[in-house]
């Protein structure tokens, strides 16, 4: 293993952070969060403080504030959603002989905390002298338990290593209401709604146990949390516990000897919900602990150990050349399966469990960037954050209904599936969202052949959406089906007619709605789907209007693009990114300027629907626009430049896109991860070094690497089959895992994936002029690091 | 007179309300409102109670309020601002024998007001029984004077009308902090700076005299109030005056005769400033008040007269054949006169100082609709507003340079000129405020040569706008000049890429740029003009785009206008509009549905762009797609209605325009009256049936007249030349009052104005089929009411 004196170590299989910077914690908050989906916690030190963002989150569960405007407008959302710190079980305090351990004071002879991406784990070593002269070594793991939805558990030990005994006092706590920033958002009456949002309902103590209940204010949600302890000490302990309205707290106090230690496991169990009782989650969650009790700590590493070594088979992508890649990849899918692994009907948000960014919402990202990593991995866990849409069908039909469409209209950015954006041209016109909803909820059909949930749920998403679609065109006075007024993915024009992102995909959703309707005439008909709306919608399909401009012979983004002027770039100098925080929207939006991929992106998700020749125009003319001022827009790119023959570009923008978090590109990983980015830095190195394509239920190969990487292997499920695709530079080769055989294409070649590894030749290349990007936006040019040399640390 | 049981009566020089009806209050508060532009108050009952909106407002003063923004955006103006009720001086209260009168108890045996458009007076008598029997008659006359604009006065007079003496005492009042109602605008935050805004900081009282200094709370800005009083009474007079921090108060007690009466004449003076002291001001309105008390009520009166007098012998408009259109007319111009005429340096609200509505703003409204009714009858009020708009300039800049743009940025609304609105695609984006600022600057400039005008404001402003259009357009690849992303009049569509009526004022605006710098070279040369730049300007003219749809034959709005669906007006029932109350912005922009000419609108201001028979073609097209959700439409309908020939259909709408306050067509006249609607009814008249128009200079007329119509004759300025024009069914008599000969044309036809008048025949119209307006959207067909008709009441 490599090390340095600070900072993220490489590693292929962990992500270690040596050395104590307080001022980095907040980062590594983020970086080291563990969740299973359900519950989130942030890599907060278990003494509480120093603290960056405290941060303990539960899928769904928010609180409400209202949403002002200075002039309102029909149909605005009133009121927002926002997650809330629930109550902290991670906790556990500790006083050594009457100085509290607080890292900030003292000396850390040594400190690295450790996340294990095989054992599910975040560990932590420090050795700390404190300022009167003793030294302890404080060693804790914990997990979020992948097996036991509703389980965290610390292991937490205390040991002299000074040859000296010591008195030593833990406390373990369980508190609500913690203090934050007094204003994250920029807006007070957020603030004010975070503001101690738990009222206390429950609390009770016993023996090493305790549990708390509480509700939200406006609200409603009631969230009850508990925990249960085992301490291993040899000398002398005495034990307290107590409960009020926002603490529980297990004090334990103990002599531990010079060559002794104090051991100390903490179980807690959280459960929410809109409905039960204070009684009933008090007793869910006491259940849930007992359960985990009873299994134990060795037996909950040694689950978690299983759930991952599964996951790995089927999902790892080994990178050979970057090491640093190589652990950025797997750090990514990680915290993908974090995010989504036990979601089970909520969102996946866009920044998982990690941290409080975009407010705890689910945008688009989940269906179009983490679904697709999800779908071809762990294909149940894409159901269950589709059954989420599914389940909000209702509020989204209703919001179709105040918008004056048919059909359903879902959210631009929700926690509960109502719309919670509050400027509309980059909200609720973007109504790309419903048929990227569609999208993933095909490819999860296509992918799967999941009849059931085809049947369930996958049939009325789609016809909703295309009777949405259907509603928000029309056929022009020529016969074209337009789709006027609205918003693509590219955030830095809005309310405009014919995006073609938009219109391909709503073409898609239209499609895959007729044939869903074709496939489940029952369900169909329980939806009053008539054979006329079918045939309306594979009109409108086929009629669909996409924009062409013939004097420079690519694609507009939208009708009239590429008459725009096109942005100073030679005069907006680098202080100036993003720009939306230094120039209007009315002039962003009307001047050629792309914030992220959005015809590039259509020409990834429907690259059916191009040639070859015109994707290598695009490409170029809109990378000369492209100022990724988004963390959604590399991974695309680095798709597209693979696809069309940019390798090293492609290199460049999957390291970004890998590396987002890890480098933070943003400055804001504080506020959480971007799973859209994590799971797009999958997307670029299988979709684009693999080449995988899935138009339609085809799923086809085009690998090819940049000088670079001298190989990469990543595996897959598709339709039950697990197999694996190793490349390297002049071959590629297939071979089947498990499951029935596969047809497949490779650079067009039809292949089947058997037990027989296939190797076929990857074709040669002609040579590109690679495409320039705004001046100084372009992507860090990427120069691999060997596993001897100190990785990038945080800027 | 015409008589009738409740409401307006018809009158050709007055406007009368007969009968007392307590919840039309706060509608005649608004149509009774006195103000000579400096001053306003409204038409409020002197005992203060019962009241709608008590007002009394100095124009340019308000109070600053944050601007909230769910999600902020870059250059969104962060305080907005609002017009703030000052001190109220119309208070006289009333205490008969022991009895507050208040209408609303007793029985009002007779009660009627008139505001005088020839004398400039609110007139009222009441004879009221109070509840224990006692009869008084109450007269009051008040007047906020013209000649004197820091005056307010007021007459009132009661007398014992039941044979016996009575005890009278009457309280005259300065009041600051009047209660309003707690929420006027839907936003607690408007609500909670406008509760008791004013700070005091001064009061004295003595004699029969009071003033009140105060400073509000936010803005910083100062007002002082003061008032004096004659009192005329037989007997046993007893006085007494008081200050306190809001009050300021002369109690008069009298017993008075049977055949006696109390007579208080009551002067008040105000006076403002941002910078001046509280000792300063004090002595300002003080030094007023002796001013109007040594000229004394008569004299204000007589001056008052002769004001108006020479107004009407300039502006006055007259119609034969519709006695209340007549009315409205001189209502209208009596209004936008009071609005208008004493303004100085400050800007005409859009409702004018008639009541709160739009937060005491002034918009586009002014250049566009107001100013041209006052260039042609007191051009010396439309220099005035404008030298408002040149002293901006400095704020004007500031935001240009916050949005990208080269030049000045004149605000979508303001009161000081710094941009107040909150939603930019309806307001920052509606650039063409400039472009019609820089129109009524080059039309007062053709219909005065003002040229110190032109030389220190004119050329200035229109460089600045020059220069801004400059900076927003480009030359797009086939050198064709583009404004892309703008707003256009039309606030049914938003965010567009050349907007025909903007671009085509634009043009006016570059070419009227370029000429005053030819003019005043030493202007421009202090304005760095160099000759690059004005041949850049003419180039950006001669080259800008104008959209035409060819297979439609008619110009589209904005580019692609015409390929958008139209709205579905068949399924919009009368309960829905305005759209904008019930449908979202996202589907009202992107259907060809238009709030208020925009394409018709730039055919009256620029008609000279556009050749008959696409006049005719668009009118048609835009007719059937316009649903007059705005007051701005009805007025320029009714020209072009006129132009190309629907004369009927341009009457209809020039009496709705007139009768738009008066009928409370918008059902908000209690916020103030409808300025541009009032002095658009006047551009009906005469750029309608006169078919004045003034396209750079060349003034020229093509009168016509409806069915309903038998005669009208108006009177105008033009280059210090005031004229008439006499135009009966089949005839037109031009004759000049005073000033030099002057040339203009009729239907083309070329004549001199002069002592001698000239007749010219009308040319017969082809018979023209009436286009179709949206179901349910046409104009009221009007059907002249005859002088003994009752007048037709608010809804």
């Amino acid at each position: 293993m490599t090390q340095g004196p600070l900072g993220y170590q490489i590693h292929p299989w962990e992500l270690r952070w040596r050395g104590l910077s307080i001022s980095q914690l907040e980062r590594t908050e983020s970086t080291f969060a563990l969740s299973n989906g359900h519950i989130g916690i942030r890599g907060t030190l278990e003494e509480g403080e120093p603290v960056g963002l405290p941060g303990t989150y539960l899928n769904g569960f928010y609180e409400n504030h209202e949403l002002p405007y200075a002039e309102a407008g029909y149909g605005y959302p009133e009121s927002g959603q926002t997650v809330v710190n629930v109550t902290d079980g991670k906790i556990i305090r500790l006083l050594i002989e009457d100085e509290p351990l607080d890292m900030r004071y003292g000396t850390a002879r040594h400190h690295e905390r450790v996340l294990d991406f095989r054992a599910g784990t975040l560990s932590r070593v420090t050795e700390w002298e404190s300022p009167t002269g003793r030294v302890v070594r404080l060693k804790s793991t914990r997990l979020v338990s992948f097996t036991q939805r509703a389980i965290a558990a610390i292991r937490y030990e205390v040991e002299p290593i000074d040859g000296q005994s010591m008195q030593v006092v833990a406390q373990s706590d369980l508190l609500a209401n913690e203090p934050i920033e007094a204003d994250r958002s920029g807006d007070p009456r957020v603030a004010a709604a975070l503001q101690a949002p738990l009222v206390g309902q429950f609390a009770q103590a016993e023996g090493y146990r305790a549990v708390l209940v509480h509700q939200t204010r406006n609200s409603g949600l009631r969230v009850a949390a508990a925990m249960d302890h085992e301490i291993d000490v040899q000398d002398g302990l005495r034990t307290r516990v107590h409960a009020e309205e926002d603490l529980g707290r297990l004090t334990a106090a103990a002599e531990v000897a010079a060559d002794g230690k104090l051991v100390i496991t903490k179980y807690l169990a959280y459960g929410w919900s809109a409905q039960r009782s204070a009684p009933a989650l008090r007793s869910q969650v006491e259940a849930a602990l007992a359960g985990a009790h009873q299994t134990g700590w060795d037996a909950l590493l040694a689950e978690q150990r299983e759930y991952l070594d599964n996951f790995w088979a089927s999902a790892d992508v080994e990178i050979e050349g970057d090491p640093e890649l190589q652990q950025a990849l797997r750090f990514a899918l990680f915290h993908v399966l974090q995010a989504g692994a036990r979601g089970e009907t909520r969102a996946i948000a866009g920044k998982g469990l990690t941290g409080p960014g975009y407010d705890g919402h689910a945008f688009w990202d989940t269906e179009t960037f983490v679904l697709p990593l999800l779908t071809y991995t762990v294909p149940d866990s894409a159901r269950d954050a589709l059954r989420w849409r599914h389940a909000t069908l209702p509020l989204a039909r209703e919001r179709a209904i105040q918008l004056g469409q048919a059909g359903a209209a879902f959210p631009w950015r929700s926690i509960n599936g109502a719309e919670c954006s509050a400027y509309w041209p980059a909200g609720t016109a973007a109504f790309h969202v419903s048929a990227d909803i569609a999208d993933a909820v095909a490819r999860y059909y296509n992918a799967t052949l999941d009849h059931d949930f085809d049947a369930e749920c996958g049939t009325e998403i789609l016809v909703e959406t295309a009777r949405l679609w259907n509603s928000l065109g029309h056929h022009d006075q020529h016969g074209g089906f337009r789709i006027d007024g609205v918003t693509g993915p590219d955030e830095y024009s809005a309310i405009v007619d014919n995006n073609v992102y938009t219109n391909l995909m709503a073409q898609r959703n239209l499609r895959e709605a007729a044939d869903a309707c074709d496939r489940n005439p029952d369900r169909a008909k329980a939806l009053d789907v008539t054979a006329d709306e079918v045939a309306s919608w594979r009109s409108a399909a086929d009629k669909m209007l996409i924009p062409y401009d013939d004097d420079l012979g690519v694609h507009p983004q939208a009708e009239g693009f590429t008459e725009h002027l096109d942005w100073d770039f030679a005069g907006t100098p680098e202080e100036k990114y993003p720009l939306l925080l230094h120039f209007p929207y009315f002039d962003i939006y009307r001047k050629q300027v792309v914030k992220q991929a959005d015809l590039v992106l259509a020409m990834f998700l429907r690259g059916d629907a191009f040639t070859p020749e015109q994707k290598l125009r695009n490409f170029d003319y809109y990378e000369a626009r492209t100022v990724r001022d988004s963390s959604l827009s590399a991974c695309t790119q680095a798709v597209l430049a693979a696809e069309v023959g940019h390798l090293d570009l492609a290199y460049d923008y999957l390291a970004e896109a890998a590396l987002t978090d890890l480098h933070d590109l943003h400055n804001n990983v504080r506020n959480g991860l971007h799973m859209a980015s994590l799971a797009g830095a999958w997307s670029s190195a299988v979709s684009g070094f693999g080449g995988m394509r899935d138009y339609g239920g085809t799923i086809s190969f085009a690998p090819r690497l940049p000088a670079a990487l001298s190989g990469m292997t990543f595996r897959m499920v598709y339709r039950g089959t697990h197999f694996k695709v190793s490349v390297s530079r002049t071959e590629a080769t297939y071979e089947l895992l498990s499951g029935a055989e596969l047809e497949t294409t490779h650079h067009g070649e039809k292949l089947t994936i058997s037990e027989k590894p296939v190797s076929l030749a990857i074709p040669e290349l002609e040579d590109r002029t690679p495409p320039r990007q705004p001046p100084g936006r372009e992507p860090a040019r990427r120069v691999p690091l060997d596993g001897n040399t100190e990785a990038n640390t945080p800027r």
